[in-house]
């Protein structure tokens, strides 16, 4: 007999798209097979030496809580380093430390939802998204955009279609993850407009803000529009300075009613880790003044490698990510989960394979992504190199057997 | 106009009766007066040399994620700690890594409890855990218990009053924060039986099961029942090894389909920490052999000086603490949060005060503890007297003036 039953919400919380197969990898792994990561947007660059001796900084002899909202010096040195990289006016006081940007999410989604009420989100979107939302029992409404249309927003009238009575915000990630889309001025424009108009709540996930390519400079939605009580952004350490492991995102808003009330979430949870967060306070006032734009220059590099390899494998369609670091590439598969299960637990290339994450988790609707996946071009380039001509040769031999 | 309005669970989600002084505690400390904190769990206790070590034994130069379900050489020396201080043999595999016994304890009303569904606990109680209920929409269902009983669960029949078809699970804080009473072999036996009984969770926090005084010896819900797949325990290094800030807790559980969306719910923000959770491993795996007892020691003499001081002030109930390192006072006022208030905001003996954190927070009809305070008795002999001196001080000074 059964003797317990499980939350609906707990059953409906979906396992990662991107970690899922991860059992497979760490088989092969066992078998002493190389594994090329592109599934999971880990960067293989050094974190800053300053994060390492910001560690090293911390005197105290006990590992006290911190305060909830975060260190006090952490949060101004952070609004220092909105001042520098986007001259862009932040308080102090705007800003609540949260453990990653993941944090940060669930924190606003339960303040401006109740379990049913809804936000608008851009499919494909961060499979994450999926998992707060149930978590926070909100109800994720997409709008598509497209591969073929490099994932652009579609116009106001299409995106007002999503809105219902019980919506609250709009989400969007930019620049995009897991498109690598990097969203204009013009398009954020239009989207506070339409929060406006419908007293919605706009969210934008910064975390890849500085990480866009070719002519682009990084553009916060706070250098649209920055006092406007409905606007908040989400920001993190993780990936601009390759920290994904400190688990340091921040809240920012104008809007003191969602600070006081993320602040009440913040000390049921009491603080976050207090060491990494005098670390991070030490890096961004210490920082070394290149670091960031040679990780942005190499990412740069990576994404023209990957897009040249991929474009000379048959049958594949890629568009040319302009920021962040993933792109979404349709296969000529019917089922691309069951190729990265494929790599992952048969294919050989002298003993290396390939582990990449199916898009399908990605999408609202499954089906959309099916036959798709999603690259994060985090290696360097020579293991990049190695990885697409792996993928390569792997398509052509699922491709032999089916 | 006002353009926004935020969910009903932000609104409902309580300020930390712990915390919510804290600006008043601040302004006096600007002001130059020294403050007494017996307000918060914060142990004056330096954290273990050895964790130190641990910190900077973490070589990696990129500050990675961590695996979603913990680092496994951390869940390797804390199923061995188990072993060494409990005698229990506890898998690794069951062991899920969390950021804090916070986080644990959210994963649990969300994965036991859809929103509306009911868990029986024992008030007063950890003021934190109507933060959790608020974030994730459940409804605590309080069974009293009493200062002139010590605090002592009530008999089954009691308890069995509160259970109703919507109950999930029991939750016990044992040894208990805020009464600092130790639960018995026999009492926790008559819960398991409950839980049985109508098939309800059991869930024990166990964040101070180390700290227990006189000839008690640490207790867990695992040395009564452990291959039971309704028991799980939450755990934390957090007060045993004075690493409040660290943030490293634990859910620990037999029940595989638990761990199961727990490890969906832990996918979804990713990991946790990676540097804190190597130190932890290392800390664990090279443990000062005395550091745990010493601790004990120390708050056994600490809670005995807390006794006599304040059971020579007039007018004051208060009980002897068995276990962790907080007691439930009651003061001859009206109302202790107003006193509470008055101690930081006027009260000075020779430019020092003291913060305490008033109990009504800690019950569940605040009314219950009115005219109660929660003492951590987290400072050493000498200042825990000094501090108690100007409670006796300030007490009559706020009764003369009312």
């Amino acid at each position: 007999m059964l003797t317990f039953k499980l939350s609906e919400r707990a059953v409906n919380t979906p396992s990662s798209p991107i970690r899922r197969l991860a059992p497979l990898a760490a088989k092969a792994k066992k078998e002493g097979v190389k594994v090329y990561h592109l599934n999971i947007g880990q960067p293989d660059i050094e974190s800053p030496q300053t994060f390492f001796e910001g560690i090293k900084d911390f005197q105290s002899k006990i590992v006290a809580y911190e305060n909830s909202r975060g260190n006090p010096f952490l949060c101004d040195a952070w609004a220092k380093h909105y001042k520098d990289i986007l001259s862009i006016d932040i308080s102090p006081e705007n800003i609540l430390i949260t453990q990653g940007a993941s944090e940060a999410l669930i924190f606003i989604f339960m303040i401006c939802c109740d379990p049913g009420d809804e936000i608008v989100i851009f499919d494909p979107t961060y499979a994450n998204y999926l998992g707060f939302a149930a978590i926070s029992g909100v109800v994720l409404k997409p709008v598509e955009t497209s591969l073929k249309n490099n994932f652009a927003l579609p116009p106001p009238e299409i995106i007002e279609q999503s809105i219902s009575g019980k919506t609250k915000a709009i989400l969007l990630c930019n620049p995009n993850n897991p498109t690598g889309t990097v969203y204009s001025s013009d398009e954020l424009q239009s989207l506070v407009e339409i929060c406006n108009k419908y007293h919605l709540f706009l969210i934008v996930d910064e975390t890849y803000r500085e990480l866009v390519y070719d002519a682009k400079k990084p553009l916060s939605i706070f250098n649209v529009a920055y006092n406007n009580d409905k606007v908040m952004v989400i920001d993190s350490l993780s990936k601009r300075f390759s920290l994904c492991g400190a688990r340091i995102g921040s809240l920012i808003t104008s809007n003191a009613e969602i600070l006081k009330a993320a602040l009440n979430l913040a000390q049921a949870r009491l603080s976050v880790s207090s060491i990494e967060q005098h670390a991070a306070a030490y890096m961004l006032n210490n920082l070394e003044s290149t670091y960031v734009d040679s990780m942005r220059a190499e990412f740069c590099r990576r994404r023209n490698v990957l897009f040249d390899c991929l474009n000379r494998i048959p049958d594949i369609t890629v568009h040319k990510p302009e920021g962040a670091f993933y792109c979404i590439v349709k296969l000529p598969v019917l089922n691309a989960e069951d190729f990265c299960t494929y790599m992952l637990r048969e294919f050989r290339d002298d003993n290396e394979t390939l582990f990449l994450a199916p898009a399908g988790g990605f999408y609202m609707k499954e089906e959309r992504g099916i036959d798709k996946v999603r690259i994060a071009y985090v290696l360097s380039e020579e293991n990049l190199r190695r990885a697409i001509l792996i993928l390569e040769k792997g398509l052509r031999s699922y491709l032999s057997k089916i």
